[in-house]
């Protein structure tokens, strides 16, 4: 749940001016999103979401994620459209903070995951990969092999307050990564953090994905193994090898995997697997006490990596 | 904020299938509200509101609720209409819960008040008790003069740990009103909880009240009080009587107070003030270290009781 700011009517006034929406109807927080603070905005012109960037995004990130969100609108990719206001630009500010008023995206985020909605993830996912293709602008994965090792010092041997062992084993698995990390697959736009909660559905159709806030220039094949990890378990930690295969077979229909990339598949799934865990552990470890937000369970990620490091080939994903 | 309750796919899709309401676009929890779980919910027939009443309301008031705001609504007072399913009644359960769906009222609630705002507020607030007066069903106003020293018992001598010499203070502060209150005022349907949050505007205009959960039958002139508590100080602790003048003449021009509503207006103020203080008092003194829910400053309320307690006569609020 997050509401971070209150903003008041006079710089809600202030700032609406800024745009052609016509008269505010409705202006409520939403509960939803742990990043940053989100308002549903109904003007005469429609329902949107207006979003203030709080501190975990780097403001100089944002032209990044405004401008990616509006090269796949445009290339038919359903997501979020930024409002540019009057000057031009769709990067403004509000009490104190970059913020962005973005379209409303109908559809509802799936809270019970069948295989049909990895069907349609797959195919939704493949064809953003496509469609980033030709993005101008680049930003690295900070969440990739390199941020890894200073986040795991930043946990340190408080993470056998989670479970005994778990520092010098992760130490352990992080080390091999860093050996094995493969470099050379296919690149591109990738969206990063491309769990349940940020993608839409109509019945059993996929109507978009939102929240590009982790968006960056990576392998294509690692959002591959970040869906793999946050679709296709079960709540019971089990691996749901037919979601698994929905997911990549309707994938491969539309952007074919090459042999590096399934190769490489169980490697980038520990990788995924193991960023999920080293942020989770270090926000479990380091959240305040009467924190609004819950931190998640890091042991959850640490089920799934256990799965992967324990698979001989990308068969064991239905490949 | 507030949303306690995860609603899962499976349940949403069951409940709205009792309603006649098309196809399910949006479904996000609202940040607003610190009772009860509450929903922006979009369908083909538009926004709507559902809400999930949590432990503090109690089931059994829910049906003099929905239909006090179906009555108003009939009236031509602006508030949320509940909206029936198809076994015909407004109230249902979601989640082991009672849960309504009630219609979305369009406006925004004002963070700073105006004088606008509280001539507004008094002729709306004096159409809503006309319009209350035919209204059928009677509910006790359980926080009103019997209510107090039970909730004052509960806060104990640790009340001493907001403000030194506290609970003493609010003894003799409820003795005195427990011998004066008045009991022989017109009764009505009142709103009892009448803050901004609770009152919509559309630029210089009310568009209409909503959640009704602690309205009762009780004197009309408490509601006036209550409204005199929320709307009429500064957030320096101070009076301002432009906003008391401008509430209460605009109250008076739809419905004219009696001579003993305006010689009790002093003590109900001191009452509401002291009720406020109360519930404030006992969330502080009882909130679990890790809530959501921050709880608001007891002492806001003791200030504005002092305020009331000096004043020797309505003149003291422009009249």
């Amino acid at each position: 749940m997050a509401v971070y700011t209150t903003v008041s009517d006079d710089e809600l006034t202030e700032f609406l001016n800024r745009y052609d929406l016509g008269e505010v109807l409705a202006f409520k927080g939403i509960a939803e999103g742990v990043e940053n603070s989100n308002f549903l905005l109904q003007t005469e012109h429609g329902n949107h979401i207006l979003t203030l960037y709080e501190k975990r995004v780097a403001p100089e990130d944002l032209p990044y994620f405004l401008a990616l969100m509006r090269h796949l609108s445009a290339k038919g990719v359903d997501c979020p459209l930024p409002i540019a206001a009057c000057d031009g630009s769709a990067l403004q500010s509000l009490c104190g903070r970059p913020a962005a008023i973005i379209s409303f995206l109908e559809g509802l985020w799936p809270r019970r995951i069948h295989p049909f909605h990895c069907r349609e993830l797959g195919e939704g996912l493949a064809r953003m990969h496509l469609a980033g293709a030709d993005f101008a602008m680049t930003r690295p994965n900070n969440l990739s092999i390199d941020g890894w090792r200073p986040l795991l010092e930043a946990c340190g041997p408080r993470s056998d307050e989670v479970r005994p062992q778990l520092f010098g084993e992760l130490n352990l698995e992080l080390g091999k990564l860093e050996s094995e990390w493969p470099d050379e697959l296919p690149q591109g736009v990738i969206h990063a953090d491309l769990f349940p909660d940020n993608v839409f559905f109509r019945s059993e159709r996929l109507t978009g994905f939102i929240d590009f806030y982790f968006a960056c220039n990576d392998a294509l094949a690692y959002d591959v193994a970040v869906c793999l990890n946050a679709w296709c378990f079960e709540p019971d930690g089990s691996f749901n090898i037919t979601k698994a295969q929905q997911f990549l077979a309707s994938y491969k229909a539309v952007r074919p995997l090459d042999e590096r990339e399934l190769l490489a598949l169980p490697l980038l799934c520990r990788g995924a697997a193991l960023r999920f865990l080293l942020t989770r552990l270090f926000d479990w470890l380091n959240h305040p006490p009467g924190a609004f937000v819950k931190p998640k369970d890091p042991l959850e990620y640490y089920r799934k990596l256990r799965f992967h490091a324990d698979c001989d080939g990308p068969g064991a994903y239905g490949l």
